[in-house]
């Protein structure tokens, strides 16, 4: 994963803390190459190791370098992250379709790194015609301010969605079976016996719309058959207690 | 926007710090709101105002609750973002798939809400009980843990995403028009006359190929017409300073 995967430039970042959440927004994403332009308060700082909460290695990995041009030297495509328009000619891409660049440049062989800019100001113009494109991600255009940590975090996490094979919806079946169509036609068979004694059909004719309503609502719930197990407990729980009521 | 956008509840969260981070994320994403059960330092706490960057609608607006089943009362589709499995029969979605759920079902007016847990134990079963779905975030299996803030930011983002139409890679004018492709055949015709009497080409048969490359490379640079006015000074410049040397 490491060779194919982007660096992550920070220039002149003023804040241990945001060093640290860049870190660990790093490593929740699989990244691990950070490389800092002339940190504020030096190299390494204990703040940055305190918000990493445990990405240390990251940290650990983590180089020093002091321009910028030294820090991209070995990077084949690079990134300039921004949140502003510039007076200048450049193609600037969302994250996701950063992501998709990075990835099919990485497959090649050929190194990229996304840079960062300060937390106040971000990146001077003289950095930004350093990189191959922009990177910009949309926001709600009246709020765009985004934390340091959280621009990497949403560069990161694009990069590593890019890959990530996770089914958008899956059933988790933590080891209980679903019920079979058998056994779930059981049950109903059970309830509308039990609901026929207690004369719940008023009228004849809408005893088949109204087990048909039931049955769908049970089908729908993609029981489990400990699930069926219950409900014919709950149904012969109610029944005997009618029973007893008599 | 807003009456379609989720409503993002935290529960007993402890450091004002996160929800102020959440309130700016929600914000750069364009939601609005800020539903708190049981925020561990009481509320209004002025520590989320100061993370929250000028995010101060969505605290203002926050509604703080005493029970989960209370904060959810209005809603009608419920996911729980959690990290880890449940022994819990349930559908699990990534962020991305939750918020095009959000969407489809926000647009027939049905209101939507994701669960955020505890900092430190995340939701209780019993809380994720009462969600439709189980919201997780793919992401580096070795290092899961993400920040309160950060998991709201990328619910909110892929929410905003979603939605947004922003094209995947531009070139940004920047007002500077792209120069003609006749305006770019002057040039390159102006630099082919200069390489000759330089006498660059040295071998008669090689000519084309040189002067297809260099053509190449000017069109792929999609120079605009002030960088072509400013290749013309360069030629200019180094042919008289050559011709000053003779």
């Amino acid at each position: 994963m490491e060779d194919l995967a982007p660096a992550i430039v920070l220039i002149e970042p003023q804040l241990g803390d945001n060093i640290g959440a860049a870190a660990r927004a790093m490593l929740n994403c699989g990244l691990q190459d950070l490389r800092l332009v002339r940190p504020r308060d030096g190299w390494p700082n204990p703040n940055a190791r305190a918000m990493a909460s445990g990405a240390d290695e990251v940290l650990d990995r983590a180089r020093q370098f002091d321009t910028l041009a030294d820090a991209v030297a070995d990077l084949r495509w690079v990134f300039a992250t921004t949140g502003r328009r510039r007076d200048m000619v450049k193609h600037e891409v969302t994250p996701a379709e950063a992501a998709a660049e990075i990835h099919r440049k990485s497959a090649l062989g050929e190194r990229c790194g996304v840079l960062f800019g300060r937390e106040r100001i971000g990146l001077t113009n003289d950095e930004v015609v350093l990189a191959d494109a922009i990177l910009t991600v949309p926001l709600n255009p009246a709020f765009r301010s985004l934390n340091l940590g959280q621009a990497v975090l949403l560069v990161a996490y694009e990069w590593f969605r890019f890959a990530d094979e996770t089914p958008p919806r899956q059933r988790i079946e933590a080891g209980l079976p679903r019920a079979t169509h058998g056994e779930l036609q059981i049950f109903i068979d059970h309830l509308e016996e039990a609901l026929t004694s207690a004369d719940y059909f008023k009228v004849d004719e809408m005893k088949p719309v109204i087990v048909r309503a039931i049955r769908n609502l049970f089908t729908r719930a993609e029981l489990t058959d400990r699930e069926v197990r219950t409900l014919h407990g709950i149904v012969t729980a109610l029944v005997g207690r009618r029973r007893d009521q008599l």
